[in-house]
């Protein structure tokens, strides 16, 4: 009943089990951007498997940051006291370089309008799960692609299976930036853009819907309304999805997907948030103790 | 001599048996006001079980909220990753739309002016203990009567006792509200307003006193002023009282109790606030492993 | 590899075995002002000796101090739920003020331009380590002398030792204060002020380096411009000291030490941050369970 008992479940599939224990491990998480999802399922992750975490909710305004402390000092303390140090940060790069300096791990967790690459391992992880079959899927990606880190690091991600299908879904504004497509094209992997999102959906396996970025559009709030409501899921979209396809969301989302999809068993964004807590456990077991 | 040392005393009287081990249990305490009480006695609590706390301080800055994600996309979200909410909010009524969308136990530790259930349990535990019998006694509650939750909790619990009786002291601008005036009516709870303080001090069981909230006045501050002052707990008051009588509060107090009342053995505010672990204690072994 | 390891060969340097245990205590973090290092540290310090940790992060803004609560009603109430209080906080003598109020051990990490005494702790155990030898020294302090508590702490420290020598070296307008001065006449340690950093290191034993802290010029931002680069210490200075000579800095740093100087085995500041840990396990061992 409780979700600990479908964690059990869960741990098993992933390789891991139950009586694992980390302790004395411990991560730090080292957050310069809210989270909700991202840090709390690796702090749950770390915890389930008997570590510590040392917490750092506002890094930007109440660590030493806020007096000027370069990131490759704090990083340097902060390896002191940790064995992962995991990361979200507002500028792209910035993981690269704490990874750079540091002598232990570093999980980016989300660097800017970079990557967000333990998302993208969840993302996967998800698609087999409710597709069964990674190879010859067609997944649109929709929404702010320009700013959108998920969608980059799972565009990446993709192109390591077979046969598989971008569609790129986005208003003019906030397309899907060249060194992706550049990527993929090098990887053979088949993508291209469309405007026509209902046609897509009938047709696509995976539909994967993001939030246009408010935040990055500064004062051009004209923009981003246009932007805003151009690609929305709903019921008439969901009506043309196939019985096996799902929708999937990295969260959080505003109205970009009407809250009326999500009784349909087709709506995995939820299920999607979940996984991340298994995910990111079979990571930090992965980097502490090995496969 | 270490607080350890009464925390185990008082688990006995709670039935709480310190070999019990939550472990691998764990709460989310999610935070949109600030606390210091509260969070950290639910935090102690979970960990003196041998549970473990997914913490966020700082919820409404510092999550997906500052994104625009709604309340309950968040709780869908959460509720994968431990087993009870813990949840202030500054909405009334934001515990019960958690509750309704979550699979697991949501605990209101405040909403706005609605409820703080939590601390009505605390407070009665801290009357039974002081006092011994709950039957009978007379409560004057005083202060801020229109926005201070903890009393509207505490005038439902009392209603479920015999012959309590009950006393409304507060300036016109923040009176009680007729909802618990009227359940009160409806359960047969002897009930009045009165605006002599000293006179009830001297014939009442308990005087709980409440901060006039600031908050709530927006730019009137001439009516703060006004209300702010008018019911004060000093010598004075504390002079007419009966020997076994106490002064409880739930905290944080300003002026509204002078700090030379607190070294008197009837200032049982302290206690009050240290009773708080050993009922969130009783309550978190109450929903996760039963009575 | 991890830093797992050298922890535990520090805990034999310390005399902690790793095989005790601390639980059931617990600490409770109050930070009124920003902090990576020392919180950090403090908490996996407890963490490693198997204790439970209360964090809050941010207690100016989101503890009842914001509601307007004294420091001693939040003290008492704090101590009701953890076994030790961990402080920063932003006035001189908070700290003490917290002490006199509590019944549990407080811990000053910091009180405004007070002291900063677990500081001084790591400090004087770097030199140890170090150096070797404590008797005889010869230490510069440099920079922010008035508002720097950390050197203020490390001053007392180091007049327990025989034959110590101190330089001061620092912008006239935030030159040491009298009553450190004073202290360290009336204990016969030889004290002078210096403008030659150079000349110094090469004579002294340890160059302890500190920021000029912006925030307590106010709006003289020209006072700061001018003090901020008068001493720093780059490969020159690093050029002209002995070969066992170190340099130290309780870190954030912003440009006083050039980061070209941080690749020299002199430069001791990030050893210095990472021994907080075993000092404050050891700080906590003490208090909890005796030397």
């Amino acid at each position: 009943m409780y979700p600990r008992i479908s964690r059990i479940m869960n741990l098993a599939y992933l390789n891991l089990v139950p009586s694992l224990n980390l302790n004395p491990f411990s991560i730090a998480t080292l957050f310069y951007e809210p989270s909700t999802r991202t840090r709390l399922s690796f702090e749950s992750a770390m915890k389930c498997l008997g570590g510590e975490v040392l917490t750092t909710e506002n890094a930007r305004e109440f660590s030493s940051a806020a007096k000027g402390e370069t990131l490759e000092d704090s990083i340097r303390t902060v390896e002191g006291y940790s064995d992962i140090i995991v990361m979200r940060h507002f500028e792209s790069g910035a993981a690269r370089r704490a990874a750079m300096t540091a002598n232990i791990p570093v999980i980016n967790d989300g660097d800017g309008p970079g990557q967000h690459p333990s998302q993208a391992l969840l993302d996967v992880y998800t698609i087999e799960r409710e597709i069964a079959n990674m190879d010859g899927i067609k997944v649109a990606l929709v929404g702010d692609l320009a700013n959108g880190r998920t969608v980059r690091s799972l565009a990446y991600l993709l192109a390591k299976y077979n046969d598989v299908k971008i569609y790129f879904v986005s208003p003019e504004v906030v397309k899907m930036k060249e060194d992706i497509e550049e990527y993929l094209t090098l990887k053979g992997v088949e993508w291209e853009e469309s405007a026509d999102l209902k046609e897509l959906a009938s047709k696509c396996d995976v539909v994967y819907q993001t939030r246009i970025q408010k935040e990055h559009f500064g004062e051009r709030s004209d923009l981003y309304e246009e932007a805003h409501g151009k690609y929305i899921i709903d019921r008439d979209v969901l009506g043309v999805m196939q019985k096996h396809a799902i929708v999937m969301h990295p969260l959080p989302r505003l109205d970009e997907i009407t809250v009326d999809v999500d009784g349909d068993p087709r709506a995995a964004y939820f299920r999607q948030a979940k996984n991340g807590l298994y995910i990111r456990m079979a990571l930090l077991k992965l980097l502490l103790v090995g496969w």
